[in-house]
């Protein structure tokens, strides 16, 4: 992540001992993540992390997540529990920012994600979707369809750099995606950023999911189409449909996908690779602060996208439909 | 488990409805252990562990268990998790019995304990010790020492089926026992029933340890003393000190015993094969109800207490005594 915030020792002591989990023994900065600073927090109790919500992150929004989080531990889904301290808060501010602290999820992150991978990872995505069907709260996606034009306009000058097509090319996509989106797709909670490193494994299993902070109500299936483009292409873009077939598998599982979230899937995965595109490129040319972020290339995105473009039946993703 | 009660359909569909975990598609009673009725509940989110509290648990206690298993599972531990209602409430009634739900854990016990399974055995002891430390409540060892010869007096006549040898060892193992009982030893939260149906692995890894229902506050060398007995016999009753060996490294890995805590070590021993022996014995003659419980026999545990007798010094435990 991008460690922004910078902890005196004092301050964290002083946090720390409000909850019930011992001293601190050593915070360590996670050089992960883009969104927040994220420290491994070492206590007489064990590991934790110790999150500082930065800018992109509402502080109107922590209670959704802490509460979708706690519903889905509740649930027996493997992701962070937020720990809460002898008032029952989870919520609390440090170093002059939002902070929380939640447990620590064995596993780490598959660097060369396999169809083994993606298939757990379906289920995994399967489980969360059943689980949010029981959650009271919602949230909007507000980096859904409305939101990219806003984002990229005020970028569109200094995305000339990128050259005359990339222009081109995000705005027609922009005009596309804003004419076929489609709606009334069953909907819920969706994690909404299941990339590669949010996804622990050990052992060849599905370990943890972690970092909700993008999570939201917004149809299920868009989720699946972050997933493929995150985990089923692979450098320079090429189409794994093992890989594909594997997460689509492993998620109708449990939960059969309807014909109509299907046949969606090309326009949401041409959108889920834009809305990528798009934050990427706003990190390219407006990254926060002192971050530590390594930005990511916007343009890695775009086969992806044409991919998509050209599909004009879902079965090129290897999905078995159900009858 | 000795499955006691019958719980009516529209009375666990009408308290599942009450929690945010979707309906019932099935529940079904788990024949493992002897204390509660445990049913394997299947919902639309999930699976979970439905427990009805029976006769042994002490309705008082119960707020305490659930909240061990909040602050445990809190610290990252690998327990249940109480599952609340809408309201909050993790306790209920159910068919006239106390009732909550905990998640599942994944993994299975296991049938030939192995000396790695002893390692993970001994460090999650000792990572429930160490979490146990910053535990608010207390509950005192109501099956220590000093209930030992009240729940013997009156199965005494009874005890006599298994021969005069029997009730004469068991007399002078309480008179031992409760002459030279252990004070001042370093105390915690213990889980005091840690045997190998308790405790989970997947992969070779120790995925959760469960049944919180004898956990209290008593000295910490005590709960190793179980494990000791539970895991590091084999058949009749043979030492297994390559076993033994590995509990004690596992757990001295994250907390280093002190020599008081060694050497207390044959008397705790002795101690936790009485303890069970006379449970055992209590339940042999005096079965609940209609219990489906598997007697054990009480007998079992006399060459355990036997080996324990001819302990001079704890070095026969393969215990590297820290410096």
């Amino acid at each position: 992540m991008a460690v922004y915030t910078d902890v005196p020792r004092t301050d964290l002591d002083a946090f720390v001992s409000r909850f019930d989990i011992g001293a601190v023994l050593s915070c360590e900065p996670i050089a992960e993540g883009i969104e927040n600073s994220n420290y491994l927090l070492t206590t007489a109790t064990g590991r934790y992390i110790l999150t500082l919500y930065e800018a992109r992150v509402a502080p109107a929004d922590l209670p959704y997540f802490v509460a979708l989080m706690d519903h889905l531990a509740g649930c027996g889904f493997p992701c962070p529990l937020p720990v809460r301290d002898r008032s029952g808060e989870a919520l609390h501010r440090l170093a002059g920012k939002p902070a929380a602290i939640v447990t620590f999820l064995e596993g780490t992150w598959p660097r060369e994600p396999t169809a083994a991978h993606c298939r757990a990872l379906g289920t995994a995505t399967a489980r969360l979707h059943m689980a949010g069907q029981f959650f009271a709260l919602s949230r909007p996606n507000d980096l859904s369809v409305n939101a990219w034009r806003p984002i990229y306009t005020p970028l569109k000058e200094q995305a000339r750099a990128f050259g005359p097509a990339f222009g081109r090319r995000v705005e027609d996509e922009l005009a596309f995606l804003e004419e076929y989106w489609p709606h009334d797709l069953p909907e819920g909670v969706i994690h909404a950023d299941l990339f590669p490193d949010n996804v622990f494994f050990r052992d060849g299993r599905l370990s943890g999911i972690i970092d909700f902070y993008f999570a939201c109500t917004d149809c299920l299936v868009y989720d699946l189409a972050v997933c493929l483009n995150a985990w089923c292409f692979g450098p320079g873009g090429a189409f794994r449909p093992l890989h594909s077939a594997a997460l689509f598998e492993g998620y109708q599982e449990l939960r059969p996908l309807l014909p109509v979230e299907i046949d969606s899937l090309p326009v949401l995965a041409r959108g889920a690779a834009l809305r990528f595109l798009l934050t990427r490129l706003h990190d390219w040319f407006l990254p926060q602060g002192d971050a530590l972020t390594r930005r990511k290339d916007p343009r890695d995105l775009l086969p992806i996208a044409s991919f998509h473009r050209g599909v004009s039946d879902s079965a090129a993703y290897g999905i078995d439909c159900p009858a």
